[in-house]
């Protein structure tokens, strides 16, 4: 996150003053992309800076704040699940800012279409932090702490489960001498159809056709896979139910 | 099915010589597009043909057969979870031809990407039904019955619970007034890294991190919402699970 995000503000000529790491190898790597001065202690860390951002793992952060002599400026975190006020503790302008998506270190990130989500203790500080994010992305959104938490969890669904459910589909075939690849289409158009709200209208499969039948059949073909049955098992009973409520409205 | 095949067929000049359905409104529609004859019998139908199509619901697909006058030409049916063998009783000359892939009435197929499962009774009705499919489809697979059903139900994974755990996350979401578009990107983007193989190699997110306080707040938060729990809970073991799997390899 802190190297996607630096590059990102260095391209769009944010002026990034320091990068701090405890990683010296990785840290100096970084800082000589962005020009930026390089540090391994966060307490003497950036003190030419206007924002501090803490692009450090959930359980750091708070730790990470209280090692910072930030003056009162402003110190923004950067996860989807930790409340802002863990920082009040290092100063009393604070904020969140979060961009909502999957980090891999291997490829360059286009955040101009990727969500980035703000809160701040101000007005005055949500403004700066709306400013700064509209550099890099076309979707900016100020939510509540409660808020991010609820979306963070959310994307466990839509992106962490889904997933896990192409590995489950890829496990299966490899046992099968199937090619996963005959798979790919599907996954793009299921993705694509996403594009609308009200995407259950689009739910398509045995579950939702209520094909008892061909459910039975596929639970038996599942029986040497434990886990992976009750899978199935237990989203087509929530997708029949879902059906159900639906159809009552 | 019936509509998307017949309409792609004509498109690349493939004499559609009869459209039967006893839906008589959308069956003479279809067959005006393509050019051919309408009959609501499956008795008297398709006689002048060379390989009749059965694009009709699993249940229906051996009854239908069993109408038909084939003389012994070639008989196929469409789906990815009936065993070729229902056909026997029509011809000695059967096969199938299963496009994997989702359909929905309203907009129009694109074959060229879609992978098009082949069976056939012999080498000679293999043959013929793999120039047929490579005239719509650039990805022409054989597959054995077994191994159809193997990815009929794989398909529920990729396709059908995926699209659920979109439903999911939509669900939520509405419920704390956060809008859907938010998660749309990382949607696209967890779709699209399905690309590659080995799937579970990218899995991001609190179980593959072995993160239980993350997990622990999520399930907090859905404790209102029963099944959503249950799946969380379910999914999370079995990606920590497959993980200490992998580990131990």
């Amino acid at each position: 996150m802190a190297t996607h995000l630096a590059l990102a503000f260095h391209r769009k000529e944010v002026n990034v003053t320091q990068i701090v790491s405890r990683s010296r190898l990785a840290g100096e790597r970084l800082a000589r992309k962005v020009k930026a001065g390089y540090n391994d202690d966060f307490a003497v860390a950036g003190l030419q800076a206007d924002l501090f951002i803490l692009a450090v793992s959930d359980s750091a952060i708070e730790e990470v704040s209280r090692n910072l002599k930030p003056d009162n400026r402003l110190v923004v975190h950067t996860s989807g699940s930790v409340d802002m006020q863990v920082l009040s503790g290092a100063s009393s302008n604070i904020g969140v800012f979060y961009p909502l998506q999957t980090f891999s270190k291997d490829h360059r990130i286009n955040f101009s279409n990727i969500p980035v989500c703000i809160e701040a203790s101000s007005a005055e500080n949500e403004e700066k932090l709306i400013q700064l994010a509209r550099l890099i992305s076309k979707k900016v959104q100020p939510l509540s702490s409660a808020q991010r938490k609820v979306l963070h969890m959310t994307a466990v669904f839509a992106g962490n489960f889904s997933s896990f459910m192409y590995t489950i589909a890829e496990d299966l075939l490899k046992k099968h001498d199937i090619p996963f690849s005959l798979l790919k289409p599907l996954i793009s158009q299921t993705a694509s159809l996403a594009r609308h709200e009200d995407v259950f209208s689009r739910q398509t499969g045995p579950a939702v056709r209520g094909d008892s039948k061909t459910m039975e059949e596929h639970l038996e073909m599942l029986a040497r896979h434990g886990v992976y049955m009750e899978i199935y098992d237990l989203i087509s009973k929530s997708i029949i139910k879902h059906k159900r409520r639906n159809d009552e409205l």
